[in-house]
């Protein structure tokens, strides 16, 4: 038995290589790491962390240090759905999903990191390692690029190796949309696979006429047509317009994923596991969509998310999203050229070790 | 026109008269009021606050201080809604309830404090004014109370001129449940409301088989009996028992409640100004149960709510709660002992003035 003896927290707000764009979000000019390291008595650490696009990082840094860090110290860290509910029972008039879903996450990976770490085995082989890699999208924040930067942006994703792209839509009309999707079809070519992301913005009767005019470029799946918390809105957008719905980046707990897939129609669910409770709450996700028969994909974090992924039976596509946390470990994201997969580290633990020179000039006070 | 120039965050822990318990928060020692002074650029101020249950305020301060003041800052403090509207798409991704929904709330309860007094009305009156009073229970958290105490504490209520009582329930078996309600019954007779609340400890089938038992007790509703997420376990209680159900204090959105009152069976909806974001966000939910042809009712903040509920058409009941935040504000409920009735105060602004020498002892740094 080892108890949880000392709980850090570091702030890291690290800007965009360049200023990135989507329909509902507006400027993406930073993200934000909070990272948390948790020591137990006999010598080990683990390290967690969340993100987010650059609001609300001190504060998630703020509970974890005035309220999670009492209810983590002293407890037996190899219990760690145990230590997860009781984060969770422990401050849930404030919680409820909402920004203390990240909070939690940072904490719930840095136990699974421990548990990996003392398992001696890899993430992906400790949650079932149905394989060791998974299909994988270059998931751009684009709505702001030119069209030339847009196809140069995907062109860059095809010389990757990768096999699947997105490009978020929004534009001021429907018909601007048409035409990069149209744009994009074409320098891909008919065997790439191609979605795309109108980030909420969206009413549900737009959604449904847009839909029926992507149909013929051949889109895997529309994401996030219209605001998270209409359910009935995603069914309907799905069945009207033939188009298959992905979502899920915006719900922050298993009873709102319930809800999602119980209305239906969502064939792509994207629990993110730096906001759904971490891999805890990612777990129980998962498990929810094979018990409604859909796959499960992600929606950030790829660092982590590739070992979670390739572990799943029913796993659907990774996203390697525009913010590089990968890029400040010692492991960015690895893609098999050939097959354009993603590849899991092989490493005990969680598999994301950052690089801490890289990241010393972002730290700030929370 | 005028513009916020500045926004100043008090945090204040406050302990409990003495250590109260619920089912499922167990106990109660303190209670956190995080307090926002907005200024704006013609010298006036207006004060908005929100309350914990002992958890978060910390992280609540730090939200509103490092993301929302940065949205509040040069804004016209008239244009409320459409600031509330900014606030929570400007932190969406943390947001979407949760934590967020409490800094929201006391952000714009600060700015109705504002219009309000600009207009030179009391709020009731500026919402409506259907009339200045309210209906009034006395909510006590009274688990951990012996049987003695318990009927003690209820008579302190009929004494105060009280015409309705709630109490705790979720011990350890239905039959001393029974035992309690039975005796409190007894005690106040058959002419005073009464209302139980079981604060999500119960499955769906207990909830039930409770809700039969004491049918026969005259009880008015059964106060969150399951999770507040499964609400159609709660439109099941409500059917298969024959007993009016409650919720919504664990509720942080305006879809939330949409979804509950869906499923439909939650005769006293009971929104919480504090946490679903302040009173634009309460006076949402209270137009939606009109759409829905229930009452509205409160949880907690009476010394606010009294003014909210006074003002509705379809007012329910004011929880006079057991955090005694009215205490600490130079008019604390008033209550007419005749009637039992809670009267709005007739000040211009919310008529919440804080007693700021009686808090100082309190406040701490966040």
């Amino acid at each position: 038995m080892a108890l949880i003896k000392e709980v850090i927290i570091e702030y890291y707000r690290i800007p965009l290589p360049e200023i990135m764009e989507d329909a509902k979000h507006g400027l993406h000019t930073h993200f934000e790491v909070p990272i948390v390291k948790i020591k137990t008595d006999d010598g080990r650490e683990g390290v967690g962390y969340t993100y987010t696009g650059g609001f609300g990082g001190k504060a998630i840094c703020s509970l974890i240090a005035n309220e999670l860090t009492d209810i983590l110290i002293g407890k037996d860290a190899s219990c760690v759905e145990s230590i997860w509910d009781k984060m969770n029972w422990g401050i849930h008039y404030v919680a409820r999903g909402g920004l203390a879903s990240f909070a939690i996450a940072a904490c719930d990976i840095a136990l699974w990191d421990l548990r990996a770490k003392k398992a001696g085995e890899p993430l992906y082989k400790l949650l079932g390692g149905a394989s060791n890699r998974v299909k994988c999208y270059g998931g751009a924040i684009d709505l702001n690029f030119s069209l030339e930067k847009l196809l140069n942006n995907n062109q860059k994703y095809l010389d990757m190796g990768l096999k699947a792209v997105k490009i978020k839509l929004g534009q001021k009309t429907l018909a601007e949309d048409v035409k990069r999707v149209a744009a994009v079809r074409q320098l891909i070519g008919p065997d790439v696979t191609f979605m795309v992301d109108a980030n909420m913005s969206w009413s549900v009767e737009k959604a449904i006429k847009a839909g029926r005019e992507f149909l013929k470029y051949d889109i895997l799946f529309l994401e996030e047509p219209t605001i998270p918390e209409d359910y009935a809105g995603y069914a309907r957008i799905a069945e009207e317009s033939g188009m298959a719905v992905a979502g899920g980046e915006n719900l922050r707990t298993l009873t709102e994923f319930q809800h999602m897939l119980q209305y239906g129609h969502v064939d792509f669910p994207q629990p993110d596991a730096s906001n759904v409770g971490g891999i805890t709450g990612w777990l129980k996700v998962a498990h929810l969509t094979q018990a409604y028969n859909v796959s499960v994909s992600t929606h950030g974090m790829q660092e982590l998310h590739v070992s979670l992924l390739a572990a799943m039976p029913n796993a659907g596509y990774l996203e390697m999203h525009s913010f590089p946390i990968d890029q400040y470990t010692t492991r960015p994201l690895v893609i098999d050229k050939e097959t354009g997969m993603a590849i899991a580290p092989e490493v005990p633990g969680i598999g994301v070790t950052f690089d801490w020179d890289k990241l010393a000039p972002h730290k700030q006070d929370f």
